[in-house]
């Protein structure tokens, strides 16, 4: 019942079992792939473990039942690929690379995937604040601060600094999401600056880091603060939805508020609630995988093994903040009479006159700044 | 691949979007029996809306598609439930109940049963604890702190502090799953003393409150952090078996440790790896519940709308860390002789003579203790 | 600055450098009391022991920069406590006990101490409430849920869910710190069960435990948990009083609200602004307990060395809470007349006739319980 | 006792309500230099400014004792910085500034202040692990994952990836310092591209934002994560220490191990202690600072007063963990023969020729790349 409120269809589908399943075997595919491109394997037995790499001819089920005796699914991933390639070939399934090597591959790109659905949601969030922000950047509105009335500003400036907050949030998960480098360091960590790793980050478009990062989160780190980023951005916006929505102030309204169980007049901003709700929890999940940066040796007995369900937690999360958001920013309700209204004489007093001047230049910013991070 | 390592079958069945409207519709189901039971309902009616909620007439992916639209699945479930009985039978469909009554009672219900089966598997690592404790009470061990040899202990000893952890949280979570009560408080919490919120409470085998609780979250704070104590209570056992199974120590072994992708003659702490991924998550979701138990007003927009799916999380984790625990407990290899040996001269120094004799002491006030506490 | 905004005088105090030399030379003092009462030290020795623990006779702030070499500043306090005594009285300094025993049990009397402070305010809080409830339990307010006006309920309803959340809140935190516990385990946790135990129990007025807790932090988590409890019902109080104060509703404001730099016609809700602030900190150091509860063999290296600032930033925070609360809750400003027009038309419909007449019984019940509660 | 465990002393001096003082001062002082310089304030009116803001001239108890009836220190500072000038200069006083301004630039300044501390001892822990990595590239020692014997690696491959830590966290945190911007937006965040903003900004040596960042917290999180990252990093190096330091294991000591209050042959790792205890708070403090992005229209109350007092714990932390690091590491006991015979057979095996061929490579990136951060 809650699954749609907390994820989104595309997500969920780029986060599951079978979405780690078809990553980890693109990971291997691609090892194959590479090997026989520097003559690491024989073509002919790479053709075969790729041909072996098809997401339907393992039993998900049964895997998923045996990742637990070793903690890893990769164990009996690799197991039954082995099974599905002749003699030969054996040896060179999964060649060189170790469990944590397709673990940290496969969530980083399980991790781009669903930065991208995040970010197209994002960058039309952004595209609409723009429209608003300009639009409505002579709409005088009280500013509140610590929920008082303080002095105008304009809604358009309002709108401007959501803009900039999203903007610079869809920037950072940009910068993380292409940060997110291939992982291949074998056993303990040693593989490093041969032909192979670089085919390999080749066959998977992932950039190849000078050194194995299995003892080094930051890339885990970069994608989840981000992420939080994002649920910072947006949740600022529906809060302001959720307040400005109160009946006895009445500037905003969502488009489609959502219905009450037990009183029909009520029109609750329920997408706000929505991206409020799943931003709530991006704070305590960042935490978690913090705590995760303190690795045990050449790899950690827990820490390590928690960060995977995490993110994937955080990914379904924020993509489901910015889908409601998208909803929210594309179909707000603006009442310019009732702002004005609600500005009152604050409006019209002289210490407002000055500042007001500036909410013109501070809505270009955002809009040239807008124009210039858009891709 | 990862969902048998997070959770188990039992819990992942006790809290997913069928669970969701199994118990759902028990709660709309107990407010029909109640209400005929004093008179708030006509009997036949009540028994047309009883047969209505039935999970199986209603389709579940699309009301959870419709849950979106208003932040929660109690008002596309009141409309399809309302539709699937007679006009007479609609006014008493969901009576005197809000969302919240169905989603927090919902949770209540979903969190005591996960409960039980962590505590299943809870006492049965208590009692295996118990055992090694006893049959260890002679068994010289090196204490260790900051992780250097300290002063001699038992292993004994260190069992019969496992244990008391594991049975302070055990009857911890029982208080916390017995407290779980009954919401019904209706749209703004009025909801309080009448005859029919007793019979509701009768129904569904819950305590019913002296208050509604929708705007103090105690309850579920309770149970969280309780669940968090079993986590942590786990995970210093599961630390201390990956700590002494490290080769050079050797006094502890998984009995059937985990492999590796990549090497043969590695013998991985597998389970207690999962113990503690496990119990890794628990701080975080804990910190974001604590965050929810600041209430806006009659019901939070964001706030509440994030503590079902956090404590569904929470549940999972600690049912898989107890079923891990359980595993990894019950087949525990302990090497006697091995632990005598790196006792080494510390055993044989007077200092250590008086503590020593202590530790039988301490052994059965425990087991005194775990006989006292278990069901 | 900022420390009288995030600390009380008194909590400061009650948990500075200078409080845990104090407590620390408190607990050496007992046992010096308990080694004689037991005749473990001779009674002239145990003297010499008990007139050296005087904080004037240590160097504070050298003891502070010594404690850095072992990471516990209880090596150079015994160091320093053995100079300030006859040779014959030196082994028995420190009798039994091991740095953990010392830090521990100096950490369960601060916050016992500053737990009494924060139950003298919190009590205090309800008590007003209490006082609130009883007179407006007459007055109608619209409830709000998801910040939309829902149904009627009276503002006397509304205090008595904010009295059960502090009493409930208080009775916790009081339950906690009554079975925060001594610690005397010695270097691994084995002392247990002797007459030295209970005498130091009862010289430092402290419950024994069964077993020492080195390894099992349940009673720190008991009593953070609680204190997170105190900060989420206070800061239930605290939102209400923000959102009710918004000038567009101003059913509700501060006694003595804050003025601003800039605007000289503000009235901000600074008290439950401050309320929030503490608030907001704890369910972050809540999560840093909790993964200490995560002990390491016989103790862990950094885990529990965390937890000691960790819960004095904790207690700070939610003594000034509370103290911010009182001051808040017992000037606050009601304007009923308010709150009857904001009510308007809903309170006329039938469908509130009927809830509004249980919230006299919800007030009965939560003054009834108060009355039982307060000590 | 425990301060200097948890914070250093330029670190204290730094944060501690003097230092806030000082650096609001400095803002205020700024804010004449700067409006005289763009003609705003006349010359005369802004020396008599200039001058008064001189901390010894303000009552700090008095000031503290204030700053909390409005929730914030700059009220009572403007206030006394006011009486302070002649009648005239009054109005020039805090000209264009709200308190935000004030409180969030010298939050800034503060930052600033920390980090560039906690950089040296982060470049000096760089500079001994490059060092280390250097020498001890043929230093075999046997790689452990989930803390069992893997295949071998070298100490110097190992410091390598310390290495690599430390410069990221280090490049990381210059880079979020240098991006900490001026703050001055006036009562509801318009105060945007003006002259005076940009002498403002020179005047206090900080990039003016293209817009001001009153409800956008990013550079906030941004240098907070830095300092999480910091800790992560130290956290791992340390981690290692103490396993390595296991009697049994026997590759690393510290230089100058700590004692015990009841142990004399006790060797403690204290200084890894201390940074796994500093860095074990931090992920709790950057969890609170991520929920305060969530900002309540133009300001919010409580989240963003919660932003201060936790960031500074934060700054205090990561200072002792970086100087607690760099005792550490600059006076590491290396034991090379143990590392070899902990190596074993494994050392000798054929899988492990090829890998440990990569080792020198990877030093050589890690030394190049360090090279190419260092500044």
């Amino acid at each position: 019942m809650f699954s749609a409120m907390y994820s989104t269809t595309a997500a969920t589908e780029a986060t599951d079992d079978r979405a780690w399943l078809r990553e980890m075997l693109r990971v291997e595919n691609a090892i194959a792939v590479a090997g026989a491109a520097v003559g690491r394997i024989p073509p002919e037995l790479a053709k075969e473990i790729e041909a072996a790499c098809e997401p339907s001819r393992f039993d998900l089920e049964e895997l998923t039942r045996r990742a637990v005796a070793s903690a890893t699914p990769v164990v009996p991933l690799v197991q039954d690929l082995r099974a599905l390639v002749p003699a030969a070939a054996q040896p060179y399934v999964h060649l060189g690379a170790t469990s944590q090597d397709v673990v940290d591959t496969a969530l980083v790109l399980i991790a781009r995937r669903v930065s991208s659905l995040v970010l197209d949601d994002l960058w039309a969030v952004a595209d609409d604040l723009a429209e608003l922000a300009d639009r409505h950047r002579g709409t005088v509105q009280i500013g509140r601060t610590l929920l008082q009335r303080a002095v105008p500003t304009t809604f358009g400036a309002v709108c401007a600094g959501w803009l900039a907050g999203v903007d610079d949030a869809a920037v950072r998960l940009s910068a993380a999401r292409s940060g997110l480098p291939l992982q291949y360091g074998g056993p303990v960590g040693l593989g490093v600056g041969t032909q192979l790793t670089e085919a390999l980050g080749t066959a998977l478009d992932l950039p190849v880091p000078p050194l194995p990062w299995h003892t080094r989160r930051q890339p885990i780190i970069e994608v989840a603060t981000a992420l939080a980023g994002v649920c910072g951005a947006l949740a600022t916006v529906a809060t302001a939805v959720v307040l400005l929505a109160q009946n006895e102030i009445a500037e905003l309204a969502e488009g489609a508020p959502g219905g009450s169980s037990a009183m029909p007049h009520k029109r609750n901003p329920a997408r706000s609630a929505l991206v409020l709700a799943c931003a709530h929890q991006a704070p305590g999940l960042v935490a978690g995988l913090l705590g995760s940066q303190q690795v045990e040796l050449q790899r950690s007995a827990g820490g390590w093994q928690a960060e995977a369900p995490t993110l994937t937690q955080l990914l379904r999360l924020t993509a489901a903040a910015a889908a409601h958001a998208r909803e929210l920013v594309g179909s707000l309700q603006v009442d310019t009479a009732q702002m004005l209204a609600n500005a009152g004489d604050e409006h019209a007093s002289q210490d407002a006159a000055g500042p007001l001047d500036a909410t013109g230049l501070l809505v270009d910013r955002a809009l040239e700044a807008h124009r210039a991070a858009r891709p």
